[in-house]
């Protein structure tokens, strides 16, 4: 398309050349553009597609790169990507050594903040209008951020934070789209959705009004609203008001005639700034504006009709097993309950919600409160299993470590996507919940090995009494034939392999490729025993002495070397008196960087920690 | 006082026996009780006076242990204790094996959940209404939360999700004392001033209204107050309301006239409340009343005067020394800033704050927002410093990893109150930093000796141009005379003693401790090297390997021994290959459980972290 307005959009400079005329067929070009480019590499569709408007509209309006635009999440950034310098790397997106899926600043002069994990924008804007008021710099600092984010504790202290200092030169478009992965819940959104059902949007909808003329009401408009207000029909805006931010909207965001003069206003003023802009997720492309969820994130697919691509089949994943398993305890137990924090389709949640809606809470993107609610009902006595993605389960630590641990009380924490977790890349790898949990007194710690394992261990965590974390990775699980959910005595590894050469002990699948390592070095002489240790916490004493036996352990782990299952072991070694002997000890895992994305594949293979990447380590620590 | 009505109860049923118009004068005698306590043992002080008649309201209209009591970080719990029969116990507050100057469940069915960190009241309430609704019990949930620990993001992700359902039968009580340990600061808490300092709140101060008067305004009305919401006076809980919570208030917490059947009409409802209450910290003790900051926590005083005893004086504590040497080294580079988390007292930064102004931030009670703030800051070229005491960085640790780590971000983290802090007991222990920090790649890790060293350390940080913690104990430095702020090579440990047979590798003060220890060995024709770490992170492999040419390797950290930096060196030891040739091991810091409180001295003494202890260590090693 080299006469298309696009392929001449080089950086936001030459978008701001561009007549005001020219930007609605800017748009649909660049929709197409992302339909295109997100229907071969696959990622994160809807949100893109919802602000391709707005997104032209900030950067036309908005002096980027010195004023400083932060994306929230991230996950939206495409059409930022495309027009900011990196259309013709858009193909490689998500893969390895390809364009990052999220904002990331060494990618771009444009992407002032990284982002992955969500409602930080903010909180960072608000840095950077802090810097720009020190260094008089007169840069403006925006935060887009949607209506879900906006449901985070942090994005809340942000807010309090901002709008204390009228000297605070910040604007915060809050992106409403009444959607966030899953349908929002809470108060914030009920309370959005109110605004959007009230007259004010309305009238604007249908050209009764401008948002403009709002602002000065006469007394006999202040009296309706009064009364409006006190049925419950809100004065569009309050709750941010009261906070000290000067509300604009709401506004259309994919119409311009109503976002160029908005976004002109407010470029004028210096002082917190929220405008509030409605959007439709998947704006353009027909299937994902039907169903927002299916296509927030999707695997590559058909840009005519949007059926995407069959996984290729296959073992249920460890989503899935959890999912029934979780189910299956539940039916026969009726003090489990399950939390999610805005995740349920994505931890497997969405079939336990079907089947005991009143069980099941899902209490917004708050991963402080979800563990904190559920140490609540585990000390009314019920057991509560909070399902999170190892990654966001970071944001909860303190939480766990008072509410949970300290006052021992039996939680299940279900850390899916533990370990690498591919095209995502380090913002959602679960690299180190192993370190940073296996340090907290009371806590029991299991990484199952395949989905039988999974089953037996959410079995032995309902019977525990006390906080227990199950740990297991993205993808799919081996295709076992599924037997009863039978406890696992607690601290209890398991041999699979017998060997008097050397030891491998290993965490979750990587005990598979143990086992395949260890019949390859088996071939060349060196017999070597195989433990899935299951238990990172307790670790099972009996299979550290039996490794130790043998004078070499080598220890997998898909998680931080520092700190983790590796250290754990060479702790208990200590303790158990084994080092005097003399032992050759490596661990393998995640070393000290952040891991690019790219496919788990490829990064178990390059980081060795595969079959063949097992057996050299092994062969090296002989040597 | 035998006669007293103090002495008389001995649980809450006792007092539900008491005619209403006796309460005033059991309120004086447990404020009396209370000053004269907490003289003698120390603690906080203010926050416990101010809610003397709340407590004793809350009690007599609701059904507790039944109804279930949840005070927010709960170092206003002491009248609560005294009245749910710990009474005669409270003079051994905040002492060894004494009474908890927090909420802790193992020591009382009136304390349905331990606290100690802030805004976790409201998460934990919700989910006992959860649990209540779900085992159809009646119980009630009442969270009392201060007006500071609102500000909070998990406080207002808890708001969120209860006003969302209005099946949720829970009361939320903000007790608005414009204080929470330093002077609040955000918009909510101008918000709730000018509640305050509206008509509404001065009419019930003079009588000229009750508070459920105002819930049936006429339409004049409303239109009186809409014109006053223009003018940015608001209608009292609108900000509440919108989040779906009943709002009643402002109401005097003094005064049992409103408290009584306010509590009464709330106790008949059953959906999300908001119980807006004004309480004077410190009500009944003058000092208290006059200086609420200083006393907000208090060391033994004289009862009648308010009169503190003078600490034992000595050496400047490290907060001193930290917040002298920022000072001096922001003098110099005008790139720092400092960034609080409502503790710019505890922290020390109150001098940078009046030194320099425009370069200080506080941010409010909201750890996660002050980290990623950090990280906007240091993006646009500053280098912030972030004063937060390690047990409250636990809130910020996704933040950390994601928006400073993971972004390599210059920002300084001095990190106060690490290891073992005393009578605030595990709640504030900073035990676990070296573990979760250390697993984070980007991430340099130190631990200052004396004075001196963190003098150094701090310049070492502000020249690295990458994330840098400092951790440093609660407590006096050594006294020693102050020398230039000189960086010190990274990674780099220093010899404190030279010796054949074994080596003590220790962290922060314990150096000095291990020193002594190697004085007494020596004396016992046992010579050891003695190494004063620095860097935790990265850690001096030619210490290391040092050491291990000795055979007999002790370290020595006021850390959880699980993940911190025994670990460090045993994983040290592995990747040098020195554990072949074997070597005699052992990691001396805080074992796998919590530590319950007592002295520094008591503690370290127990755990055998002193000088003694560490002797034994290394005999017992050797033997």
């Amino acid at each position: 398309m080299p006469t298309s307005l696009l392929q001449s959009i080089d950086s936001p400079t030459d978008l701001r050349k561009l007549p005001e005329s020219d930007l609605p067929k800017l748009a649909d070009e660049l929709r197409q553009f992302i339909i295109q480019t997100v229907s071969k590499t696959g990622g994160h569709l809807g949100a893109g597609l919802g602000v391709v408007d707005l997104t032209i509209a900030l950067h036309y309006i908005f002096n980027t790169p010195d004023d400083r635009l932060v994306w929230d999440v991230g996950h939206q950034c495409y059409p930022h990507k495309a027009l900011t310098g990196r259309r013709d790397q858009l193909h490689t997106l998500r893969q390895k050594d390809g364009v990052s899926g999220f904002t990331k600043r060494s990618e771009s002069i444009y992407d002032p903040f990284g982002a992955g994990h969500s409602s930080t924008s903010i909180s960072a804007a608000l840095g950077m209008a802090a810097a720009a008021r020190k260094q008089k710099s007169g840069n403006k600092a925006i935060a887009v951020i949607g209506d879900g984010a906006m449901t985070a504790g942090m994005a809340f202290e942000a807010l309090n934070n901002a709008g204390h200092d009228r000297r605070n030169d910040l604007v915060v478009v809050l992106n409403d789209n009444e959607m966030s992965i899953s349908p929002n819940v809470g108060a914030l959104s009920s309370y959005l959705s109110k605004i959007l059902s009230g007259d004010a949007y309305n009238q604007i909808k249908t050209g009764a009004g401008t948002v403009l003329e709002r602002l000065s009401p006469t007394l006999l408009d202040a009296a309706r609203r009064a009364e409006e207000h006190m049925k419950g029909m809100l004065i569009p805006g309050t709750l941010f008001e009261e906070l000290g931010f000067t509300y604009f909207g709401p506004i259309d965001g994919h119409d311009y005639q109503q976002l160029l003069p908005t976004l002109r206003n407010i470029k004028r003023l210096t002082r917190p700034i929220l405008l509030h802009v409605v959007t439709h997720k998947g704006k353009g492309f027909a299937p994902a504006e039907d169903n927002p969820c299916t296509y927030h994130g999707v695997s590559p697919f058909d840009p005519d009709t949007g059926v995407m691509q069959k996984s290729a089949g296959g073992p249920p994943s460890y989503t899935k097993v959890f999912s029934d398993g979780l189910i299956e305890l539940a039916a026969s137990n009726p003090k489990i309950v399950a939390i999610t924090a805005a995740m349920m389709e994505g931890t497997g949640l969405s079939a336990f919600q079907k089947r005991f809606p009143e069980r099941f809470h899902d209490v917004g993107i708050a991963e402080q409160h979800a563990v904190t609610f559920a140490g609540g009902m585990a000390a009314e006595g019920e057991i509560p299993v909070c399902a999170i993605y190892s990654t966001f389960f970071q944001r909860a630590y303190d939480q766990f470590v008072h509410d949970v641990a300290l006052q021992n009380l039996p939680v299940i924490f279900a850390l899916d996507r533990a370990g690498l977790v591919g095209a995502d890349g380090p913002t959602h790898a679960g690299a180190y919940d192993l370190s940073f949990l296996r340090a907290i007194p009371n806590t029991t710690i299991m990484a199952p090995s395949d989905e039988n394992e999974l089953r037996r261990m959410l079995a032995t965590a309902a019977k525990l009494g006390k906080p227990a974390v199950i740990r297991y990775p993205r993808g799919n699980a081996l295709g076992l034939e599924l037997e009863p959910m039978t406890p696992i005595p607690v601290g209890s590894a398991r041999q699979l392999r017998d060997g008097a050469d050397a030891a491998i002990l290993a965490v979750g699948e990587h005990a598979h490729a143990a086992l395949a390592a260890a019949n390859t070095l088996a071939d060349e002489g060196i017999n070597c025993a195989v433990y899935d240790a299951r238990f990172i916490k307790p670790l099972d004493a009996a299979m550290v002495r039996a490794a130790a036996k043998t004078g070499t352990i080598l220890t997998v782990e898909e998680n931080a070397v520092m700190g983790g299952f590796g250290s754990a072991v060479l702790e208990k070694l200590s303790e158990e008196g084994l080092l005097a002997g003399g032992v050759r000890f490596r661990s393998l895992g995640i070393p000290d960087r952040f891991i690019p994305q790219g496919s788990q594949k490829e990064l178990r293979a390059e980081l060795g920690l595969d079959a063949e990447g097992i057996a050299a380590a092994m062969r090296a620590l002989r040597a």
